[in-house]
Order: C-alpha cells, then sequence, then structure tokens
C-alpha cells in the first residue's frame, strides 16, 4: 500500500518520492524490490548516457552544462554521479560535486551520488536501480558519471545507451594509461579544457586510435571548454546523433540487452552474497572454513566448493 | 603429473614455472586450481603490501625504488600491478611500465601485470592467485600496485597486509576526492614528490585527517622523492615496523582472515558467473529471459529468481 502510493508520486512527478524510492534502493531496504518491480513497467523512454574519463577531466562540470542546456530546452534530465568512496565509512567527501549544487535548485534536473558500498547491496545494484527510477520518473535524459577506472565502474558506463569519453591535453603518463583502456568504449570524444596547450596534439592522437580501431562506427571527436559554456551544443547534437544512430540500426535494442545482462548477473552476485551474509548458519560456517583455511587444513577452493554447495 | 612438475619447479624457485603458473591461473586454464591447491600449502611467508594512490602520484618509480632496495638487501620480490585495461580487447597500453623494464634484468625482483578482464575468471581470483604463486615461490615482499579507485581494486589492496597510500602535493579536486575516499585504509602515508610546492600543506591536511580518524594505529607519514630515491629506506622501515605490529598485535592473523574471506566469496561469484556462462542451456535460458525482460513481459528481479533457480 505505502510502497504502491510512493510509486504512484514518483510516476505523478513527486521529485520527494523519488528521491525517496533512490535511496530505499540504494540502502537496500524492505520493499525497495517491489518499487522497483513496478517502476520497471514505466522505463525505456530516458536515454542513458554514461560520462567518463580521468580524473580532473572537468566530468562534473561538463555533465553540468549539458544538464543546463537540456533544461532549458524543457527536458527533464537525472544525474547519478559515481563516487569512489571510502570502503569503511561508507561516506565521501564529495570535492566537485560542490558545483553541482548549482544545478540542484533547476526544477528539472536530479541529482544523485551514489557511495560504492562493499558488500551488502552492492554499487551496480544501487546504480541500475537509480537509473530505473530516473526513467520511470521521466527523466529524458540520464547522465551517469564515473572516473573511468574500475572494473564495475567501467562495467556500469559502457553499458549506457551513449558513452561520452572526456579527454584533457597534457596528462601525465599515468593518466594516458588509464584512458588508454578504456578508450574502446567511446561512442563521442570530447577534448575538454580545449584551450590549453597540447589540445591539437591529444585530438591527433585519438584520431589515429580511432583510426587504427575496429570499430564500424567512428566516434565523433569534439572541442570543449565545458568551464565557458563552449561546445555543449555541438556535444549534444553528437549525442542526440548517436541516439537516432542507435534507433535506425538496431543497436539500441543490443545495447539495452547487454545492459540487462550485466544487470541480471549482477542480481545473481548479489543474491548469493546476501545469503552468505544473512543466513547466520553459512555466515559461521565461513567463519569455520576461513579458519580451517588460515591454517592450511583445506585450500580455499576446496572451501569455496564446501560454502557454495551449503548455499544452494 | 604436468601440473605436479610445474609446482615443483615453481617451488624449486625456477622463474619460467612462476611465470607459466601466473599465466595458466590468469587465464582460467585447465588446471590452474590444481596448481593453486597445490602452492596454497606453501604460502604464507611473503608480507604482502598494497601500493595506491592517485593517477600519477609515482606508484610505478616508488614500487620500483622499493624493490631494488630490497633486491640490494637479498629479498626476493614480487610485483603485481593492476592495470584498467580494455574491456573489449582484454590488452594494455602500459603507459609506465616501461620503466618497470628495469627490474625485468634484476634475478631478485619479478613483475606481473594484471588486466581486468571482464566477466570470466575476474580480476580479484586472477590477483589473489598471483599472490599465492608468488608466496609460493620464495618471495619475501609482494608489492600488489594499483589506482586508488574502482570497487574491486579497492577491495583487493585494502586486504594486504600493509597499505602504503600515496599522495602527491598540488593535485585537482577531482583527486582529492578520490583520495579522500580510500584514505581510511592506509598504514603508512607516503608524500611523493614531495620537493614540490605545497608538500608541506599536503602533510599537513593528512595529518589532520589522521588525528580526526577513528583508527586505533595512527599511520606514519613520510616524505618521498621516489625519483631520486630519497626517503625510501625510511619507508621500508616504517613497512617493516608496520609488520612488526600486526604480529604482535595479532592482526595479522585478522587481515589474513579478511583477505580470505574475500577471495572465497569473489570465487563464489566467479562459480556463478561460469554456470551461467558455460553452460549452455542455463546461457540459453539468460537469452530468452532477457528478451522477455526486454519486452517487459517479466521484470529483471523476478527474472533473477527464475535464472538462479535455474543454477542451483
Amino acid at each position: 500500500m505505502v510502497i504502491l502510493d510512493l510509486v504512484n508520486r514518483l510516476l505523478d512527478g513527486d521529485k520527494r518520492a523519488c528521491a525517496r524510492a533512490i535511496t530505499k534502493a540504494e540502502n537496500n531496504e524492505p520493499g525497495s524490490i517491489e518499487i522497483l518491480k513496478e517502476v520497471y513497467k514505466k522505463t525505456g523512454n530516458a536515454h542513458i548516457v554514461g560520462i567518463t574519463g580521468p580524473p580532473g577531466g572537468g566530468k562534473s562540470t561538463l555533465t553540468y552544462r549539458l544538464s543546463k542546456e537540456l533544461s532549458d530546452r524543457g527536458k527533464k534530465v537525472g544525474i547519478i554521479a559515481i563516487d569512489p568512496t571510502s570502503p569503511f565509512t561508507g561516506g565521501s567527501i564529495l570535492g566537485d560535486r560542490i558545483r553541482m549544487n548549482k544545478l540542484s535548485t533547476d526544477p528539472n534536473v536530479f541529482i544523485r551520488s551514489m557511495g560504492t558500498r562493499g558488500h551488502l547491496g552492492g554499487l551496480s545494484k544501487a546504480t541500475h536501480g537509480a537509473i530505473k527510477i530516473f526513467d520511470a520518473f521521466g527523466c529524458d535524459y540520464i547522465f551517469v558519471e564515473t572516473v573511468g577506472v574500475g572494473q564495475s565502474e567501467v562495467d556500469i558506463v559502457k553499458t549506457a545507451d551513449t558513452v561520452v569519453m572526456i579527454m584533457v591535453p597534457g596528462l601525465g603518463d599515468d593518466i594516458q594509461a588509464i584512458k588508454a583502456g578504456i578508450m574502446e568504449i567511446a561512442d563521442i570524444f570530447a577534448i575538454n579544457k580545449s584551450d590549453l596547450d597540447g589540445a591539437e596534439r591529444t585530438a591527433g592522437e585519438i584520431k589515429m586510435m580511432v583510426e587504427m580501431g575496429t570499430v564500424e562506427k567512428k566516434p565523433p571527436i569534439l572541442n570543449v571548454i565545458a568551464s565557458q559554456n563552449e561546445g555543449i551544443k555541438e556535444l549534444l547534437n553528437e549525442i542526440d546523433d548517436h541516439k537516432k544512430y542507435l534507433i535506425s540500426s538496431g543497436e539500441l535494442e543490443e545495447r539495452r540487452l547487454a545492459r540487462l545482462r550485466l544487470e541480471i548477473v549482477n542480481l545473481i552476485e548479489e543474491e548469493i552474497k546476501s545469503r552468505i551474509f544473512n543466513d547466520k548458519e553459512i555466515y559461521n560456517l565461513l567463519d569455520n572454513i576461513l579458519k580451517d583455511v588460515y591454517n592450511k587444513d583445506i585450500d580455499p577452493y576446496s572451501a569455496k566448493d564446501k560454502l557454495f554447495n551449503a548455499i544452494i
């Protein structure tokens, strides 16, 4: 009853109901699965845009500008910012989220920061849940913003409908290596801070990499200066063009199936974890097995088999 | 027979057998579990040191200097570098790994780069496998080097025996936020490039954060200049002091139990994934369910239950 009421209010566009539902989903509260089951029926309209790139690349500023522009056009926007937060406290110090506060007064833009919360009800589950809720809430665009490293984080962003990869002129070696690692998932390259020295060289390097690549649709490369609102409209045009391409080529269905596949596999993992950590008997069994493994009475692989059989 | 031969050779210190075993474990080749079961009996002597920090912080250079110093003291060192690599190709462009090549001629230092390989036989399994093999191979120290972001990556580094957190003076907002997210897992802070402007301020900030923290053993804060080999011996002393503390306080057992717990839970997840992707019937079932989910005939959460029941 209460759940259905919450769902109806969020479908009606009630901002507080939307926030409440996301919190419930993120914290894995009782009723959250019922909410998500209900809202799922109303999803599929939002275009999911992954925004990724190296730390210091200006992802938040760019997301802010894109959202502002869309809001001015009367579009409703959801932003999900994935933060690498403390595995101990679950808290996060949100450096440049502060800038995001400018948007919090915009009636068309809705922002949510996600912590990476260790094992119970993980990051992927929470993010997929938030995407669904924003979608059913009526968002036309949902931006999923994450630093471009980490296996779980890359998995999430690469299953967006459109992936915008932010690059910056003149970053160090280490950062270049990170970029290289996930460049293949980009649908659009945005060279931010392109008034800085080396922007042309960076564009040239990306162009070369794109031309050597094997993907059918070569991603466009744009110059933007997010802090000065330059190139934002052009970037939005490219995002919309990519959306049209996805629809006409049939790739949209393919991507969304891939996203669902990832989500369902992750849900199964979470189910297993919750069975281990919430079932007292199994948790005690794990504790005992761990001591045996530590003492070398059994190896971790046989221990896994033993525990696995107890779970199923 | 062949497996036992490989294990015996690696236990005897055969470098090629060691490399071979790690490759098998990383690629989840047939026989890899048998190898790991065998080597597990011979583990427990190596001290596992996690090296983490923001991109551009000089992790590889510092790891290089530490390893060189240990080698000079007659110690055997294993290095596992976790790279955020392409989720598509599995390949990686190893920017500053090139520097590591200086070490590859050192007979006491053994280096391994790990890719993050999507779903089959994941990163955590491969890294834990490599740690075991290096340990049984006779390494006195094993460095696990990773950029300090990403849920899986943080999970791995935080279960090391000793965690060294590298900081650098004067990094941007975005990077500060990342640091903040994982600062609580540091056992030792190393401010690298401490000849740069702002080193004192950075040290002051860390000191304040440490003093406000709730951990019992306050982590020491060291100034180092890895590129000039300054502060390396002092850092090694701190690592050894921490090791002594772990043993005398009983925390070493606690940490190793936590590492085993993480490993076993991850192994169970991998088992589930391999059952989904390697069992043709289940894979087909997933494909069919996905279409139903896509068409909204069923929601992802009920789909998960259906698939879960088919697996067990």
